[in-house]
């Protein structure tokens, strides 16, 4: 069988199963997630077993030390995977939920009622763990899912898969549910995204050109989390403590996270007393600091910030500051050079944090916190697949409700309309 | 300048009015609004003229009659455009509105703030007031817009853009916020549906064949709706009157609209009295019917029908009819035939009501209401800008919020994660 017939099967079978798990109540649905929990408990070696022949083919490979680590399967992660099925089947049901149920003048009655997608298409690259996050995620929104993970990780991805199985069998669900593609043949990727009869989102999970990719050439929606650009502007009226202690803990709680600070913007009537106190800060810390011309004057020690900085994502424990006139500057570069993803002012200015609020075009625009809040389980999702920076359909972190969409309901009593 | 080049200008100037007209304010939104109505109140012979040139060509060009209808303009039509532009003005502006604000554990409160989307492309085809309407509902929603009706209309829209940018104008609002392209060339829409940096979404509106060939080439997304296979299905425990009386309606009330009736399902058990009423009544209004085998046992008179009649819209007074065994027969062949816009079941039943909410895959599902009801005026929505039969972004009538998205806001108090 070609790839291509592989992936349409895979295909046709995920949309009638997509019906089954549409209808399965929650007691159902939360049966199968708490099955799973069980059946990776009791494979421990099997999981560790096949994870070890990923890992030794990645060494092989010279693959590097970050990849081999996102790779890697010990006791600790299967803990953690079992912890995310449990807290998945805590969560509310998002499917059949009613809202804004109204009488209109014809009399009829109104509502919306949350309804799963279908089928959702996940491609992602080593972190075998992924496999078990968006299987849990898709199946409690009433999805099924087609789960492609990286090669690298097709062992343990297909000992993670007998697991999701066994659950999906021991609560009475078909197996076609949740399926893990299992050839490791890139086409198959080609074949998912086009798939527009029988795959209703593809949600990539990886680096920024996997995303890229699959954006360009896909027929099927994507949901998209490209680059986490993110900017904290201390305006004049900032207080200074609070300025300092934000910048800290945005830049530097986790470097390689998509909502941790990249650049600093400064406006320049407090410049001084913050840069000063700030760099210093930083230089604890290892922070490696670009700044702008104006910055340099007032600390001549920072590097030269280049044009390029203003649109880096650095990951890393880099960070560029640029020093404003005013407010409107500041947004200006934030529109510009940002990715869209979350945005923060510290002021005391309630003009100020109005504007900012409104004409920050991010998914999170932030007054007075810290831009490392952007995430899913703190704004309460209770989990996320990942973080839009798109505008369509969803935005900003990811959770249930982001893989549901909403369906008119009419309650009426034979009203006709005239 | 090549067409590609005038569609890329075109685009990136909407991007740049988009930032202006997002951060617009109502009263300067609704200024421009009333300035395009009394525009056209005062260009009507210009109007009327214009749409001469377009009505003269297209009797040369042998138009279907149908097609010529829907061009012209007359009196009575920018009457309705002047109300339609009012109407827009009147309703609540949704930019910027907050909702489920709320504290979280960590100190910080948490809402979703309304913003528009940014660049919309609207693709119709020869009725020429769909420039005012999408023209309105898009700046209403804080978007730039870039409007490509059918060149048959050209002259029409042409006209009608006059306007629209006098209204802008009056009220000092970029001329960029609405843009009529002015080429015929079919190349425009094909560059408009790929320009992923500059179009936020794409919306068709027209025939099936445009609506699919648009969304097979787009790179952009876009907001389909695609046919109305509307069903009526009458369940054993229906009341028949309500059941007769809804029938009707959402059959014969207007054959050409989406939401009509194409077919009507029904319970074996009530066959025989339902279909002896109901087929009188539709033959005294000249509804051709087109029954199952089961159904012309009862009703000798009924045409037959055959397999690709299930899943035509007629848009026509025409009607298939199918006896069901049960409901879940009666699901099985909405979820199968239909696609997805509005069905309706009429019962007494509440257990049956509730599975046919729950299991019918549609935009809008209705009890015992006409589907006709589906409809953005009828729902409230005050104008709708089409029916979106996807499940991504927006499902069913779109008005105003369709057009625009969610943004999450913190406002903190200095709070840091830990």
């Amino acid at each position: 069988m070609s790839v291509n017939q592989y992936m349409q099967e895979l295909g046709e079978k995920a949309r009638v199963a997509s019906r089954y798990i549409a209808r399965a109540d929650s007691v159902k649905k939360n049966l199968a997630l708490l099955k799973m929990a069980e059946a990776l408990d009791e494979s421990r070696q099997a999981l560790i077993a096949a994870n070890k022949v990923d890992i030794e083919h990645a060494i092989v490979k010279n693959i590097p030390a970050a990849m081999l680590d996102r790779l890697r399967i010990d006791d600790a992660g299967i803990d953690k995977m079992i912890e995310s099925l449990k807290q998945v089947a805590s969560l509310p049901d998002p499917v059949g939920s009613i809202d804004d149920m109204r009488y209109l003048d014809s009399g009829i009655q109104l509502g919306k009622m949350r309804v799963p997608l279908g089928v959702i298409g996940i491609i992602y690259e080593s972190r075998p763990n992924v496999t078990i996050e968006a299987a849990s995620l898709c199946l409690k929104s009433g999805n099924a899912t087609i789960l492609r993970g990286g090669s690298e990780a097709i062992h343990s991805n297909q000992a993670i898969a007998l697991c999701i199985a066994k659950g999906l069998e021991q609560a009475e669900l078909p197996a076609e549910v949740v399926q893990v593609v299992s050839t490791t043949d890139r086409a198959a990727v080609g074949k998912l995204i086009t798939m527009t009869e029988s795959v209703d989102i593809i949600i990539p999970r990886g680096g920024k050109g996997l995303i890229e990719r699959i954006s360009r050439d896909a027929k099927v929606p994507v949901i998209k989390h490209l680059d986490g650009i993110c900017h904290v502007y201390v305006d004049a009226q900032a207080d200074l403590q609070k300025a300092t202690e934000i910048a800290i803990n945005a830049k530097t709680r986790r470097y390689g996270v998509c909502n941790a600070m990249e650049t600093l913007l400064v406006h320049r009537d407090v410049a001084v007393p913050l840069l000063a106190q700030l760099c210093e800060l930083f230089g604890q810390k290892s922070v490696e600091l670009r700044g702008c011309e104006r910055s340099r004057k007032i600390v001549p020690q920072l590097l030269i910030a280049v044009e390029e900085d203003w649109s880096t994502e650095y990951l890393a424990a880099i960070l560029s500051i640029k020093i404003v006139d005013d407010l409107a500057e500041a947004i200006e570069h934030i529109n510009h050079y940002g990715s869209a993803h979350t945005d923060a002012i510290i002021t005391e200015s309630y003009a100020n944090s109005r504007i900012f609020l409104r004409e920050v075009d991010s998914s999170s625009v932030m007054v007075n916190a810290s831009t490392a809040f952007a995430d899913g389980f703190e704004y309460g999702l209770g989990a996320e697949i990942g973080i839009s920076t798109d505008k369509i359909h969803v935005r900003g972190p990811v959770g249930l409700e982001g893989l549901t969409s909403q369906k008119y309901i009419v309650l009426g009593n034979g009203e006709i309309r005239s």
